[in-house]
């Protein structure tokens, strides 16, 4: 089956936002096999409109529109196709419905032209939209299958993966179970784990292997296709078994785990509670693990300590320390972690000082890292990083790398299973 | 003029990538005055591309590819566009030594492969690439031109902007200046600013007036035509005094400038010292405005108070405040304030306090957040936001109130010129 996606809207033609939609529906086909040969862009013109999808018509088998599902009069996919295809526009009972709910919850009047959002094209599956007003459509004619979407990510990504995508497989006349999963890895570069695992990379063929690098991260996907979901699963299992085999201690977690889900996890799990006193990252880590819901049982609180002043005066820090080690060192990085951990009464205390950029600091240079630990009654330590990027790159990856660090002596403790 | 961008990439189809080189062309034609109709992506594949340039020259006079220049066989455009048109590809001795010259700066050897970027369309005007290897190519017929740019962004975008742009000037035999200024606006809706503004984005030619909204935050760009820089740009004073004198009190900046810069530059030049006390923004306060170089003369440090106990112990909260009135109140964040200006010894405090969601928290529906300001010797301030985003969203908009709030106090103050 061949693909064509086409994004109606003037404001992609006038630079004012990215066609991220085609990107995620592509993505999304590929996963299941469907080639996309051309995406195309055109404004809120009905005549551009039908030319576009005349040229479609003759290049593509299925047809996936996204846009112009609106109210407005300049919201006309499913007008312009209702009449090249000779098809009725007809009100969908549920969406009227899920209409008229919207505007009593948000005790606003309903202007008329919302009730056009739930026409639909006569004779088309909907496809419901769960975080918005208009409903998708899927029209199969002999020839071609028309699929319509709406513009706003929010509304089209969730209406993709749990509607459409199923409708699509049927299409296929697929009854193959098509499963992915996805292994998240921090510490490693993504050079480096693609030569760890060449050979797999090279001959993959079911389950396939992709790996994607993003902010520091690594993740490899895997998707095996089955006739059932068991056997699907157990294919997944025996390649993940290779993959951990070698490069196991890099992984820090699964499909949607997130670095700081991870360890708010496992602090819960093990009752263990957390400080942090920060430098470089000025309150970042604590913010990120803070962006996690439920973090409010582990993270007490903790410090921002900018100046040599408040590390000294406020959080304790031994003068003597500073002066021979200087702010920069491995030595104020754990006397940090201690002091905090001890002054807000946790288990865990973050100590995290460096040079962020762009000049130095501490008598090191931009991108020194030292990133200190005090766990329970051990004795603290520490580790440094040699960072290359921009100032807010390097204050992220500390942050990052800190609860890697974390996450790994966890791990060696006992307190984490992974 | 009618222009079509051509992305040639496999990638694109495969939603590796989003296609944000035709947002950004799209908004540099769209400043000086040519309409983009189509945006096309199209694969690594010859006849398919071949396909879309047919396609395109039906239906624009201008045709800007970007992708598909580099050394290796999958990349075609040049070798594609030289077939149809029967131009030769001609090696361009610049090119050729950039490229030489760059594999004896990595002191690596250049493979033959990488000659074939030193090659361009016979008669083509050739547009130095400052990034990369692969030169941008300008090539005129009688109908049509035809514009190659490389797929990179850190290679497209200056080309564009220092090479391609005053080419396509010419060629609309244009000797105009154009100039574009931004306002930036904080604490106000796009849809309350249009309002104000409605008459003016109606009525406008020269200089015309365009809102966009971004992560709560609106501005608006005018964009001036003239003969001379000082006439356009006495245009742009007149329209701005106009807007200025209706919504002035909302805007915080011009061009460049973020609400984070704006708070460090009127900070420094008034020597103000400032700290902060955050709650459920857990540190990102403090971190937004470390994000930004040179904060390190004005931010001394502060304290995360995410629980009740920290906001005692080691803050020194009143716990009757806290018993009356709840820790998302206008006293707690009043109170914050207070002790930490007092604790760190600032001229500034900030109290943040609140309920991300999606919980809510101290009796407040989830949104709910207090911002304490206690500034000099004056009595502490505080601001009650409700807001409706997810978590994240929330915690976000509180930073940036916050900072809002603060520039608002400091220009009453006569401490800051806006």
């Amino acid at each position: 089956m061949k693909a064509e996606i086409i994004a109606v809207g003037s404001e992609l033609l006038l630079g004012q936002i990215s066609n991220t939609n085609a990107r995620f529906i592509s993505s999304q086909l590929a996963e299941i096999g469907i080639d996309v040969f051309f995406h195309t862009v055109v404004g809120d013109n009905p005549n551009r409109l039908l030319d576009s999808i005349k040229i479609a018509e003759e290049r593509a088998d299925l047809i996936i529109f996204t846009g112009g599902l609106g109210p407005t009069k300049d919201d006309l996919t499913k007008e312009t196709i209702s009449k090249h295809l000779n098809k009725k526009l007809v009100f969908d009972e549920n969406a009227m419905i899920f209409i008229e709910d919207f505007f009593k919850r948000m005790n606003r009047e309903m202007t008329e032209n919302n009730k056009k959002q739930a026409l639909v094209l006569e004779g088309c599956t909907v496809l419901e939209n769960k975080h918005g007003m208009a409903p998708g459509m899927l029209l199969a004619t002999k020839s071609h299958a028309y699929m319509l979407l709406p513009g706003p990510p929010k509304e089209m990504e969730p209406m993709f993966q749990f509607e459409a995508k199923p409708l699509l497989l049927k299409l296929l006349h697929n009854e193959t179970v098509i499963m992915s999963h996805v292994i998240r890895f921090y510490g490693i570069g993504e050079a480096e784990l693609e030569t760890k695992v060449q050979d797999l990379l090279d001959n993959q063929t079911n389950p396939t292997l992709a790996p994607l690098a993003s902010d520091g991260e690594v993740t490899l996907r895997l998707t095996a296709k089955s006739d059932t979901e068991k056997d699907a699963w157990q294919k997944i299992e025996a390649l993940q078994a290779e993959i951990l085999h070698r490069v196991g201690k890099f992984v820090y977690g699964y499909n949607n785990d997130s670095l700081a889900s991870k360890l708010r996890d496992i602090l819960i799990e093990n009752e263990l509670t957390i400080s942090a006193a920060e430098s470089m990252t000025a309150g970042l880590f604590q913010s990120e693990l803070a962006a996690v819901p439920g973090m409010g049982e582990a993270l007490v609180g903790g410090m921002i300590t900018y100046t040599e002043d408040v590390k000294i005066k406020q959080l304790g820090v031994n003068e003597a320390i500073i002066k021979e080690f200087s702010v920069v060192s491995s030595q104020c990085a754990e006397e940090m972690a201690v002091r905090v951990k001890e002054k807000f009464n946790t288990n865990i205390g973050i100590g995290i000082t460096g040079a962020a950029g762009p000049d130095g600091h501490g008598g090191q240079p931009a991108g020194t890292v030292w990133i200190g630990i005090a766990y329970g009654e051990m004795a603290p330590i520490s580790y440094k990083l040699n960072l290359s990027g921009m100032r807010n790159t390097n204050r992220l990856r500390a942050v990052k790398f800190t609860i890697h660090y974390l996450l790994q002596l966890l791990r060696e403790q006992g307190n984490a299973r992974i």
